[in-house]
């Protein structure tokens, strides 16, 4: 058996970490003698948050120990009896162990509305009680990696970004994992220690306002600090006057201390005011004074918008500061976890849920989802949902919208790559987790397998998940069934 | 000296949760022999989230146990060698204690820009090294206090508010602050078991779609659950069709099992569709059927918005699930943490950090907040800035905004209450944190002190944070002092 021996992601016992009505119907199952009924769900999401053309895949470093260490301890078989749960339930959950499969789509992949990004197959109450925790570790994850994601697309080449988040983070947890799922999806480092210790990374940064304002004057704060860090000087220039006051007070740090010393200044950092102009001019300033090679450091509530308003308006930065849009991104991602299929006298039976909205009734049924990518020019086409046990064939295929039969295209000349892999199989750990750097390299390899109009901030080109014919018209007739039986009431 | 003895908020050692330049200034400041040098920082934000009329103030549970707790072991030392400190700064940081003073508004008040809500008064290493962490935790925290006594102040009196948001939390532990901070702003309970459990209470939930679909008909899906709880029969009935068949099949299980038995339908839970319409059919077919006494629970990405238009729209319930706009709500808090004094030759000297937005200007000096109530009405009038050692007296008050001195206006017949109190003072805690529902008792009568329209959701009438006219002419010197300063250069 595997272990999961990735850095300690789980700071507790999440075990309890359920919505109350899970534990609710888990013992109401059992009384009902259904605890033995094996289910499947699938986690999915409906929409891009921010209006991207993308989401990425987060949170399995999370998952896997979850799911791996999912006991329930004394602490909570208390709690349990506090709740007047009764003795059989108790008993049940005291030997309760994950015994069910997961298959998922790994970190770092971009992600589509609809694609199955895990799928549990699991005993009904076991598949139930890991519901919550789940969902919040994977919505979490995936809205720092989307978010950093779309700002690591909107930065020029050979700019880096560091993420900045900590401080507006939903916490001290979410504040790692802003930092990690940063990292993951493209940042070069963190500036939040507990993080990089956990990656085994050094912390980034530099200084704030308050070490200016520790000094009488600006110039003797940027003295000390040279003399404190010779050889990584990078100085904060904006608290008083950029160009009056914090260049000027810069560049007679290098010419006088630092360069004398046989050191150069490393560079200065920006935080406020009109980025695109006083970096153009502040660049123009270091040139003049031979500081060519001091790079130019930018922060200051940037986004994805701001970052490509900055460069179309010819600012020059070096590298970036990114906080709140990595540790709390605007977009809200909604994952949500349904029941798809269920045995019933050893047959999977198809579940949906029917809604007005049939955009939003979910796809039923124990599926597989495909990638397929232009054999040519590498680029992905489509996803393709097919049913668990349907066999594609042939190089041409017609792609149908599982949401509405008459949008249906067809590909051909194309490679097909199964997305998701298998991470617990009868409860065993089979999946090996990559280091952060290696997600990191993986997320790269895949961004750059899209469209460059999918991954466009503004009106991204919308790219489908689509099923085949054989999928949508089971889906269609399962779909009239269920209508059918429902008009007759 | 008093240990915290609240529920365990911190679920691992969060002393590295800091951004590296707070380290790499603690240690240029020791290298500069400025260690013992004291400061005074203020936290504070400049805007309200999502255009509401009040904050919340919330998190000093977890600030409390993170600052008596703060010790930096043998993992966080190692972590410093490898990024390269000296043995100076690494034989500091063994020894590091916060040895220096803490004063906040307790968690529950209603707070507004600029009032400064903690205020850190300890050596600038020290004051320095728990901003970011302190920032996290509070900035988290008063979203969810904040988006939650939004949804409590549009909810009308009689119906109940529960907290349904961990799925879409930022991971586990930003679930667990929503639920307790949701409870702290006047929820009634949570649906997550761990915070129930943390908080000595009962998680609260009914059932899933997926209970619903793992029986053949919705209908044997209802009776199994009202045999498995047969006096807590609360059934989610839109999974098929509310009208149509969810309350039909209610109706029946309560005639054909509950009340034969002698029990009563506890209640139905409608997740989707149109609330309004659908919740006052379901009151009349429940009335007409004899089920008055019937609760209505209604969900679904329900904010403070949607609930006053059920109201308006005549929309029947007795309760409410809220989940991502408690857990993760529109709206961010932006709290700063800025330093505002420092003590030079033993004198407390201002410190203010300009920019070209005069509203942005922090507010200087080590000072006091007060709120003044209308002695009649008990209302509150306004807050009101003061220089630490300043004393109002009299019974009229001209009170100035403090970013412009011609708004001003006159206050009389008020009482004064100083909203910090000490939470630590030379290190030790002598502050108690009151339990949970004291807080949201207090929480309640503070919300009742200020004026409705304060508290509207649209468009609510401005609260002013003021000053006394001895502290805007302080501050209005110090600013043209330090431009001068600058426009010399």
């Amino acid at each position: 058996m595997k272990i999961y021996n990735g850095y300690s992601r789980l700071p507790r016992n999440y075990a309890l970490m359920t919505d109350e009505y899970e534990f609710t119907m888990a013992n109401g199952y059992l009384l009902c003698g259904k605890q033995d009924q094996e289910a499947v769900f699938d986690v999915f999401f409906r929409t891009i948050p921010n209006g991207g053309g993308y989401a990425v895949m987060a949170g399995l470093d999370k998952v896997i120990p979850f799911i791996q260490g999912l006991r329930f301890g004394q602490q909570e078989l208390d709690y349990f009896k506090r709740k007047g749960y009764g003795a059989e339930f108790i008993d049940y959950m005291k030997d309760f162990r994950f015994t069910g499969d997961i298959y998922a789509i790994p970190d770092g992949t971009p992600v589509f509305p609809n694609d199955p990004l895990i799928t549990v197959k699991a005993p009904l109450i076991q598949a139930q009680i890991v519901e919550t925790a789940l969902l919040s570790m994977i919505n979490g994850a995936m809205e720092h990696a989307t978010g950093a994601r779309r700002i690591i697309e909107a930065t020029p080449p050979g700019v880096t970004v560091m993420e900045f988040g900590a401080r507006r983070a939903d916490g001290c947890e979410a504040a790692v994992d802003a930092s990690i799922y940063g990292i993951m999806a493209g940042c070069v480092g963190t500036s939040n220690d507990l993080a990089a210790d956990m990656l085994n990374m050094k912390g980034m940064g530099t200084q704030a306002h308050s070490w200016i304002e520790s000094y009488p004057t600006e110039y003797e704060a940027f003295l000390a600090y040279a003399k404190a860090y010779p050889d990584n000087c990078l100085l904060l220039v904006d608290t008083f006057d950029t160009l009056k006051s914090g260049i000027p007070n810069a560049i007679r740090v290098a010419k006088e201390y630092l360069e004398p010393n046989g050191y150069r200044l490393k560079g200065i950092r920006i935080d406020s005011g009109d980025l695109a102009w006083l970096s153009s001019q502040v660049r123009q300033m270091f040139d003049e004074a031979g500081l060519n090679d001091a790079i130019i450091c930018l922060s200051n509530a940037l986004n994805a918008e701001s970052i490509e308003s900055l460069v179309h308006q010819g600012a020059k930065f070096d590298t970036l500061g990114v906080g709140d849009n990595i540790s709390k991104p605007a977009g809200r991602m909604g994952c949500v976890y349904k029941e798809v299929a269920l045995m019933e006298d050893g047959k999977w039976v198809p579940k949906i849920k029917l809604t007005n909205n049939v955009s939003k009734t979910t796809n039923p049924g124990f599926k597989k989802i495909y990638r397929a990518f232009d054999r040519e020019t590498g680029f992905a086409l489509a996803d393709v949902i097919t049913g668990r046990d349907e066999v594609i064939e042939g190089d041409r295929l017609t792609v149908v919208d599982p949401a509405n039969y008459l949008r249906r295209s067809s590909i051909r000349n194309f490679d097909l790559e199964e997305l998701q892999k298998p991470i617990f199989i009868k409860g065993e750990l089979v999946y090996d987790d990559p280091e952060i750097l290696e997600k990191q390299a993986y997320c790269n390899q895949q961004m750059a397998r899209l469209y460059p109009a999918v991954k466009r901030i503004e009106n991204p080109r919308e790219y489908y998940v689509d099923c085949t014919e054989e999928y949508v018209n089971f889906k269609n007739q399962l779909i009239l069934d269920t209508q059918k039986s429902i008009l007759e009431l």
